[in-house]
């Protein structure tokens, strides 16, 4: 318990976006400071936190000075630069560590990753130029779908293979960039996990929800959607291989013969986890915040059946008519296709 | 709907304490800035709100330009002065209004508006001196309780007359202050109903739960308590005869018989709530801060049984071993009979 950051510590998140800003509502609710580090001026994180610093991720100076007035630092978002984890390191614990930001930042890394750890994986090859591509194609075959290696997110950097004759228009989409070729999974749907581990090891896994999607954006998550146990051991089993310490999100392709293929990881609180505010009793905003200052996990039994939805763009200004828990993120512009809040309904649990 | 105050207005609330904390965390999820406004530097819920103002709650001029930069205001405690609410009134919103404080601040101004408006109370009477209080007890009786008639909270400003022979010893630690004799209720129980009404005047009940308390201090609220429906009733009966907008705190004894009698209001957000926020989708705060806003309000149903128990002084050093979702107040001095926090055990909802 040397490590454990009682109540009066200083969480320090990197990121002020709407992830920050419940990881530092979770941490007030603890009885912990939130101070956040990010490069925009007024980020939604910020009016609910104690603090708020502006800087870039490569600023060692001013990452150094947040360092200081921090007991552990924390992200909201996974492309968190090396650099900035090199600066951080030496001066303080992050957490999850540099292991799982690897893991998380470049998709061949994290397909080899997981397939390691015992998580099974569509088939993929990495992907330079048109001859690696056709060589990729060979093996894996049409329909697929080619990605950038790094920094991709809601379906940006993407583009579909539906047969051999679309690889040049989807590589010219690449624009150069390191790419994957990843086979396209016949899948019946989308589930994810969110799963914690603690600083002792501990595992603690929410329920799977169900996940929809429009235009590369998640829409909706539903709890209970009847998942296999496996999933549950495939989260533990990434957990462990990364020695991980907080929240992760894993994302699963249930395939129609009812095979789990991780599609992809993301290491910090999830958008398919938002369901748990409302429907346990320790959220997965709280269970990261135990969890990285070494506090015992919360129990992830989930008391109540729950529709979580995203409010995408102007779909938030129905604020007044919406049923259930509304969560509005305080973002200025309702641009289209950006995550303004979502709401989450609730119902006596099912099973 | 032309008083509604949308995502992106401020709401202004006087008072810095955990009330007020959970209240502007309440705003924060709808979108909504908090502005606080209190005597004390550096208060708990300042690091959850978009800006908080030190003042005096009788600097009009510091009022007023806080009044300059909200849209609503409202309070986290009942003992607003009245020239608060001259200062602020003319500029703004005040919810709920100068009724409910008014009714609240003084115990027989309490009791003759609650009997008016067809909630039962104990017997009482006005004791302003040694004479005004052998008048009282021959009307009443002993054992008998007198208190403050203003300013008393957690059991503050009390005395009991167990025997008529108590009296001048009673009378002595009322320090001179007028008083109220009130009839000692011979009841099984205390239970308390939180109940909200929206700016349009629709009336939301949260389900009834059996306060315990020791030494004046709430110990533990626990619903459901298998509360006569009557408790709805008066409270509606309250929240119409104020043409109250927010929620508001209902303590009621339940005689042996099974008579409610109302013990006291509170205009705000109530301890006894606390559960609402792990089991009910839309807790008492939201509800507040929906209210005062004029959107519609929130289902209170009850997805989950509820136990809240308050973390009274340093039993708050337990934050490591407590089961359930932990509310820590972020206050420095964990001084005897402070709260500093709570904690909330839900379970299946059972009835």
């Amino acid at each position: 318990m040397s490590e454990v950051l009682g109540p009066g510590s200083t969480v320090g998140i990197l990121g002020g976006g709407q992830l920050g800003r419940m990881l530092a509502i979770a941490a007030a609710q603890l009885g912990l400071h939130a101070h956040i580090y990010c490069p925009e001026d007024n980020p939604p994180a910020g009016e609910v936190s104690a603090k708020t610093s502006q800087g870039t991720y490569d600023d060692a100076a001013k990452l150094a000075a947040f360092a200081a007035e921090v007991d552990v630092v924390t992200y909201e978002f996974e492309n968190v630069p090396a650099s900035a984890v090199d600066a951080l390191e030496p001066l303080v614990p992050v957490r999850p560590g540099r292991a799982a930001l690897a893991a998380a930042q470049d998709r061949i890394v994290e397909k080899n990753f997981l397939n390691a750890a015992g998580a099974p994986t569509v088939p993929y090859a990495a992907v330079d130029d048109a001859a690696s591509l056709a060589k990729a194609l060979e093996e894996i075959g049409a329909p697929s779908i080619i990605k950038t290696r790094r920094f991709g997110y809601d379906g940006k950097g993407q583009a579909r293979i539906m047969t051999p004759a679309d690889a040049d228009a989807a590589l010219e989409a690449m624009a150069g960039a390191p790419a994957i070729l990843e086979g396209f999974a016949d899948f019946r749907r989308e589930v994810s996990v969110i799963a914690v581990r603690g600083l002792d090891g501990t595992v603690a896994v929410f329920d799977p929800g169900e996940n929809e999607h429009s235009e590369g954006i998640l829409r909706k998550t539903t709890v209970p959607c009847g998942p296999p146990d496996e999933a549950f051991e495939i989260a533990k089993r990434i957990l462990t291989a990364l020695d991980y310490v907080g929240v992760i999100g894993v994302e699963l392709f249930e395939t129609k013969d009812g095979a789990l293929q991780v599609n992809e990881i993301a290491p910090r609180v999830h958008n398919t986890g938002h369901w748990t505010i409302e429907a346990c009793a320790v959220d997965q905003f709280q269970q990261h915040i135990r969890a990285i200052c070494g506090w015992p996990l919360g129990d992830p039994a989930r008391h109540s059946d729950a529709v979580m939805v995203n409010l995408i763009g102007d779909e938030a200004d129905n604020w007044a008519i919406l049923p259930g828990a509304v969560h509005l993120y305080g973002k200025g512009e309702a641009r289209p296709g950006r995550k303004m809040g979502h709401v989450t309904t609730t119902s006596p649990r099912s099973a």
